[in-house]
């Protein structure tokens, strides 16, 4: 088939209400008009899942998560629907298809299943039959027999989940992500008033620059493109502007930078005062935080004086008294001096594929925030990333002198040359 | 398996909103304490199957058949999955399936399917394991492969046909369609005063009553609880009484006598005056309104005096003006002398079994509307019915008349030697 094939992913807010819905139905009839056959993959209709889930909650303080899924791909389902309606009315032939009806099998993990495979038999179908084929987002069933179905669905934002497993079981050309934002930027804007759209980001950077805040696309979609080597281009479904490519990045050894500031401002730190220097202790504090849901990011022990040393850690601050009801009886039992919490920190983090084998980027952004009278709490690393903690109230002025300090408003003329194969 | 199995159906009102679904709930907590195995069948949330046509209305005048119907579908999966959340806060053990997954299979007339069969595999299942099974109302699927699998909708009031075609196909104990009204009544209690609730009513009686405008349960359900020999009670779901049994009336022949009082609002009559006398006339005149969609009920035609004649007909009075607009053209090329129209008539009927082998019911029923000034229009009968057209204004004065001519306040004693099989 000559066509190209895209995914296009809309989500709940591209089609909150009647009107929106079908100006993105223009959007895809238009696209459909270039010449490419179509999988427009959406989410439910803006607060339709929050909805849903209240009441759920008006019903009982513990739905059944078997139950919850089923209740909210419904959601899914009549956006997916309401689509393929407005592509009819203008006259471009479309179909919708469950997650079920796409093929799209997952594990029996309701609220959060993993995509096992996906059979994509009926799309095929539809595709060669000249239509555009609309995917409810966000779910699956957990098994090809009919009589064993069960719904379930990919957790929140799945929908980008969806869109990116289908791209790579089609072998699409393209995963278009529309959000309402334009593209990834350098920082955020609403934080850096000179930030600058990136044309290219590479997977491993958009990981760091998703999970340290960024919050344009799911953690997992952007790993399972990486995995899949599916290219995803973030843009706006408002504007009719480029976005930015997420993709293998081949010129990651000549470029070698910091490609954008992240931050995080939901964190938390705790620290636990005097903890006894034994083997056991780590194990004591953090398994029964990881039993309590609460994922634990930043650890930092300091050099222990004597038999005793202090412990601090950082994780969401919406977990903050979750954690202190769980940690409570074990600092009395192990025998700390005391816990101390601090619930106004945040983070912020200089991302880029080649900081790894460039020494010098953390003395430049300690020197940065130096300048700019920051004061670091706490630092970590990755390949691709270096973190420091420091007061929520100094977050703009550490986002705005990293961005400076790494001239990050400069446009890069290898960001163009790499965005040529959109 | 020595329990008794109970399908049970609550409608829109009955779950409208959390409180209802949780009341419902404790209702059916209770039948199943009492050792019941239960199938509820719920349909959607109040007005949801009403705000979805909107949503689709607002989208497109001309919504797609399989579209609306994959729409249509979620209120029911909505109101089932929340209906099994609030048997689980009460510790009962319970699931909700869609249609497709309780193996209701349709043909594929979107918007009105009809029932092929079901496969009851699933919910046999899930019964032996203890559960209260939980199905969406007003649903099927239109093939047993998954891959060609497409959801489809029963039409309006559906849920009645899911729940009495489940309790065939399970050879259900009881199918209780649970109501906003106590039960089957001699007439309407909101026009006849000292209406009596009937202890049991046959098929073919109930079948008039509904058809003639007593909107208590949907036709389809009841000729399908006719053909699989379903016992089927018509009760209230906000009180604990005893409702109405619709079943085979072993006492039709002693009986034999009026049961209840039927009446219809929604009538127009259009009359054609001067009709040329020749066959092929009426054929002309109906095969374009049946064309067109428009259901024609009572006809009359006078006798002829000399080669024109005068046709009257009954149809509903929504489609009083699309009638006519399909009419006037053939009016003028037939050469009838006119088209006159009435919008504000209504129908009154008394029904019973046993009307048709025992004249003078008839004879009685014109005489009572005499002797309370009511001037009958047209005349129609069937085996259990006997109609009459007359003008709106007249129809409390004539429904009122008709049940006191026929005794219908004094309770029957053979109703309730009926009733004893409840």
């Amino acid at each position: 088939m000559s066509h190209p094939l895209v995914v296009m992913k809309f989500g709940g807010s591209s089609v909150a209400n009647a009107d929106r819905i079908r100006r993105v139905a223009r959007r895809v009839a238009a696209a459909r008009s270039d010449g490419a056959d179509l999988v427009v993959v959406v989410s439910a209709m803006g607060d339709t899942t929050d909805e849903l889930l209240s009441l759920a909650a008006a019903i009982t303080e513990e739905p059944d998560a078997r139950e919850l899924d089923m209740l909210l791909a419904t959601g899914e389902q009549q956006s997916s629907t309401l689509m393929a309606m407005a592509l009819h009315a203008l006259g471009v032939a479309a179909i919708a298809l469950t997650g079920a009806q796409a093929g799209i099998v997952t594990d029996g993990t309701y609220g959060k299943a993993r995509i096992a495979g996906i059979d994509p038999v009926r799309i095929r179908a539809e595709l060669a039959d000249g239509k555009v084929v609309i995917v409810a987002g966000f779910q699956g069933q957990s098994a090809k027999a009919l009589e064993l179905m069960e719904t379930t669905t990919l957790g929140r934002g799945g929908s980008d989940t969806t869109a990116v497993a289908l791209a790579a079981a089609l072998r699409a050309d393209r995963c278009q992500i529309y959000t309402d934002v334009k593209g990834i930027c350098t920082a955020d804007p609403r934080v850096v008033p000179d930030a600058r759209q990136l044309a290219v980001v590479g997977y491993e950077e958009m990981l760091e620059l998703a999970h340290q805040g960024a919050q344009v696309m799911q953690v997992r979609a952007v790993e399972l493109g990486w995995v899949n080597d599916v290219v995803i281009e973030v843009l706006s479904s408002f504007e009719d502007a480029p976005g930015t490519l997420i993709r293998e990045d081949p010129l990651v050894e000549q470029r070698n930078k910091v490609r954008g500031i992240a931050h995080d401002r939901n964190v938390a730190k705790i620290t636990l005062v005097e903890v006894p220097d034994r083997p056991g202790v780590a194990y004591a504090v953090f398994s029964p935080l990881a039993d309590a849901g609460i994922s634990v990011d930043m650890i930092v022990q300091n050099v222990g004086h004597g038999a005793r040393t202090d412990m601090s850690f950082t994780l969401p601050r919406v977990d903050l008294e979750k954690a202190k009801r769980v940690l409570e009886p074990i600092v009395r039992e192990l025998g700390f001096r005391e816990m101390t919490t601090d619930a106004s920190i945040a983070k912020v983090s200089i991302v880029g594929a080649g900081l790894h084998n460039a020494p010098g980027y953390a003395a430049r952004m300690f020197g940065a925030l130096a300048d700019a009278g920051v004061n670091i709490e706490m630092i970590s690393t990755s390949e691709v990333r270096i973190t420091c903690t420091i007061a929520e109230q100094d977050l703009e002025a550490a986002a705005r002198a990293l961005h400076a300090a790494f001239q990050l408003a400069t446009p890069d003329p290898l960001d163009e040359a790499a965005a040529r194969g959109r």
